[in-house]
């Protein structure tokens, strides 16, 4: 296994990763030197709604177990790091719950991520800030969803001073069932918040939005999500392969 | 995505596959030549025991779904092959139950796998033929299993004519709480016996003790197997990797 140097720090500055490897050649701008550096012992942490959750036990408490990660994009990922990162031991706990909007993952900030004192933390938040506006009378906006995501990663950078950070891009894949014309161009500005802050704090950046719209050109979108915003095993595992493309 | 000829079949010569390709460099004979091609619309079935179901649900019918999947080698698996293959839209099962021995799939084949019609079919079953006589009084021996297996095998491709075949090892990880040295060398019989009809039925084989054996010099046994048999979440992404070997 490659033996990597850990003793420089990168850089940080709001990179934006690539798209999944096999799927698509690379069209966005890469910054490998604002990539993660995953070093001995790491604690990794994935956080988020629904699409981070997929059914996982809740009871779980044992990191690094197939009952913590659900059967979404995050077992799939935990799995390749484990297995490529095997010689750094890393713990890899999955904290997503369904339904939440970022103000929800504040509410439980405390428990499901200062105290686990991650090394890496993996957020994607953000479609049911918009989505329940829609279906639950939910009255957030694109400027409440942002300050209340800046004051969240405010927090975590000031409680975890080092945390390497990986903002995920909420999606929509237009066509498929949930997801209409109705979506757009409001969702956007979701979009561009989550990439807005990932700049502002250091974060990698996985434009999930274009992985798959590339992904549409190989299969049809509802190949790839069976909702438009819910992945299929087959989109979890686009997912999972851009998620991995930001370590280094 | 790279496109692929279909047009010859490849010749199958009972290949042994190489190790798991992040973890070691291949050691062992590959023959390219005799990987699976994966061809359009390909009905791809996972059978073998509880390493395989790991967990699924068994109510699940719709091929390509998480819950199908279950957490073992099988989701990581099939994640990484309708990825990398979405283009053939392939259709995948499993059908792995726990506890399963030759002469229990043997029970359920006409249901479980012809009438499924796999055009390639992947079975790792073994660990319980000898396990059992261990643990539960079963009185099969390393020559009935080779007996069963073999016309199992035999009533396969007799209803399934041209269906490619994976026949993975059974393997056992020393000195991970089930396993201790009264698996060795009576163990070994079984490994020997799913080589010889891999070879005797044109199967890839997926050679998962060394497999294992090379992944405990990258972290201690227990990293990769919690009891000796079953794999962790670390160990299924080893065995995924490994399997995904069978494809050219």
């Amino acid at each position: 296994m490659e033996r990597r140097s850990f003793l420089k720090k990168a850089a940080f500055t709001g990179a934006v990763i690539g798209l999944s490897d096999n799927i698509v050649a690379a069209t966005v701008n890469i910054r490998s030197s604002a990539k993660i550096k995953l070093r001995e012992n790491d604690v990794v942490l994935f956080q988020g709604d629904s699409i981070t959750d997929a059914g996982r036990d809740r009871k779980a408490s044992t990191p690094n177990t197939s009952p913590m990660m659900g059967s979404g994009y995050v077992i799939l990922a935990a799995g390749a790091l484990l297995h490529q990162y095997a010689d750094k031991r890393p713990t890899i706990y999955n904290k997503g719950i369904s339904g939440n909007k970022v103000f929800q993952l504040n509410d439980r900030w405390d428990t499901d991520c200062i105290n686990l004192k991650p090394n890496v933390l993996s957020i994607l938040i953000g479609v049911n800030d918009f989505w329940h506006t829609k279906s639950s009378g939910y009255g957030g906006t694109a400027a409440v969803y942002e300050k209340d995501y800046r004051a969240l990663l405010q927090r975590t950078v000031t409680a975890l001073p080092g945390v390497q950070l990986i903002i995920g891009e909420p999606y929509a894949v237009k066509d498929v069932k949930a997801v209409d014309d109705s979506w757009f161009p409001a969702f956007d500005e979701y979009r561009a918040v989550a990439r807005k802050l990932a700049v502002e704090f250091n974060a990698v950046f996985i434009p999930y939005q274009k992985v798959y719209e590339e992904a549409r050109k190989h299969a049809p979108a509802s190949y790839w999500t069976h909702d438009g915003v819910h992945a299929s095993l087959a989109g979890a595992q686009l997912m999972a392969r851009a998620w991995l493309q930001a370590f280094a």
